[in-house]
């Protein structure tokens, strides 16, 4: 059995619909025991996370960046970075926002940047942006709330909310993006796992 | 009179349309000179840029990252570097790609890092969102291709164009953010001319 | 009178160092009073940065990214981004890790990004890197602790530290480099300020 | 057999040196198969580069990032984004520039943006900074030439060679810090197509 660990803050609730539907995705593969953390309860449980064979850390996009409450988390676990102990587990990243864009691409990568630091490998959307299929949208709006990747997000999925509350938001394609994101972390996850067994 | 040059690269079109949009934008100040310069016209050029009190920069996204031929022209630039000999003046960036987001924050904040070689003084959008005004959009699809900011970029204009040919694309919203970014590097530069001046 | 505000946030006291630096350098500036606050000292008076006219942010990279301190600051300031309070104030940001480099770079581009969507307008270092100048370094070991702008960084001054205590750390080289961008900074932010008076 | 790529730009061969041992690192892994390309080799070559396992993307930090060179071939390789042939290949990358910093991270997350994009897995240096050892290092001047990871990389090798001509530079710590990262990325490598293949 794989393990893959879903980290996330959410300050107003749609982090935590998009956290739900990364971890719903992952537990679907055969083999695999997903996990929903907030990142308090991570705090609490640090050493569980060495067990992980996946951490895939979310959170809202605030002032351009991850959320303080990701931020206290990631130092929290650097006493994990000084013994290495996350090194080669899988990692993955998601964020949400009220823009399209937003700034959302800087939180990624500040995500996958921590990883790096734990020497972790990173895994990203797998997906082409709904732009590159001209079917999936009107060409003056571009693509709508019902289809994946609507914004274009190759290093995680990036979803926007515009300021409408939770559960309306994200909407049915950026969480359906979260959910075939958790699928195919925890499919690569099981592939590198059988890997280093053999 | 400030000199304010834009300086683009576009492959389709696309960035054409929102450069020539920035530099109307620039030149609708008074007492501003307004430039627009390819790259290519631009590196052969490049000491006349000696004289300019403002350089904005654009290209498109392409695999996530500013274009080559942009960066092609940047290296050739890399002699004013070693002279500092555009130091102080003021510095702007554009971008358009397919997607909403599609990594055109990387391309701005490469664009940015470049200025900064130059120890040159960054302006960016000075523009909230459009997803932060309710009345401008429709909640599921969010704002529409008529309004400013649409993909809520803060470091320079983003515009989204979704594969459609100019001058279809970018979308009146985009072009509308790129005249009034011209107009605020424009306005700005002024402002700093002066206070230099007295 | 220009107000330069440096507001900083200090795990150890190296960036605190560096932060009195920046301080002294712009406050040796004729014409400028300047302010050195913590970001929970700013946390409280945030109407006060209102009437600042320049704001330079410091922090130590943690994890590859600004620390969760400063992140909070950014956060509680975040109302005045609603009201965008702080638009075309001048904005510069300073970093202090372990390495000689430890992506500091993600931190000074995190702190310019929330200047971006405050609608501020950036300054960076403005000065060439050490390594440029063949003289000021032993071709071998590269440029010591005695020289300005070691690691060669544009966006904001870099220090680095090497998990020495202070005040042994930042060396001298430094400590110099963050005085003269905080001349840097002062010095821009008068011209602008005489400019937009007249 | 693992075959893996090594696809670099060099601009005076400092980076050709990094490349060269990069590519040794990975060639010494049992059951890897190595090959060294340069990027105009490997545009000439793309299909052949469907058949790669694993492609690391190293070239010099010119202006803050990565080479017009580079960036010539990566949107050369842009129709294999469109039809996502090289989805699930495992990436990596590398840099040299003259300073210990300059800015080289942005071209490192350049080089993984453009891996997300294609679907690829990326791969970090793996390796703990030379400043977290006090034994690697004067604390003084920091860690020397000799020392692995000298700079302080976690998104991939970034070597530091102050205008020295090859072969006194890079030195011998990041040629060392090349060839780890090689070994690194082919075990991955063949952990991961052990377990697609069971």
């Amino acid at each position: 059995m794989a393990k893959v660990y879903v980290v996330y803050h959410s300050g107003f609730g749609h982090t935590k619909l998009q956290a739900e539907a990364v971890h719903a995705g992952a537990a679907g593969v055969d083999g695999v025991e997903a996990f929903l953390l907030t990142t308090e309860e991570a705090t609490s449980r640090l050493d569980e996370l060495d067990g992980a064979d996946a951490i895939i850390f979310g959170c809202p996009t605030y002032m351009g960046n991850l959320s303080a409450d990701m931020k206290k988390f990631l130092e929290a676990a650097a006493r994990k970075w000084f013994t290495q102990s996350w090194k080669d587990k899988i990692a993955g990243a998601f964020t949400n926002s009220s823009s399209f864009s937003g700034d959302k691409l800087n939180t990624l990568v500040g995500l996958f940047i921590n990883s790096m630091q734990h020497s972790m490998i990173y895994v990203g959307t797998g997906m082409l942006p709904a732009a590159s299929d001209p079917d999936s949208m009107n060409s003056e709006t571009g693509p709508g709330p019902e289809v994946q990747n609507r914004v274009g997000s190759f290093v995680g999925p990036a979803a926007a909310s515009f300021q409408v509350k939770p559960p309306a938001a994200p909407p049915k394609g950026d969480l359906e993006t979260a959910s075939l994101y958790g699928q195919r972390v925890a499919t690569i996850t099981l592939q590198f796992l059988k890997g280093r067994a053999s």
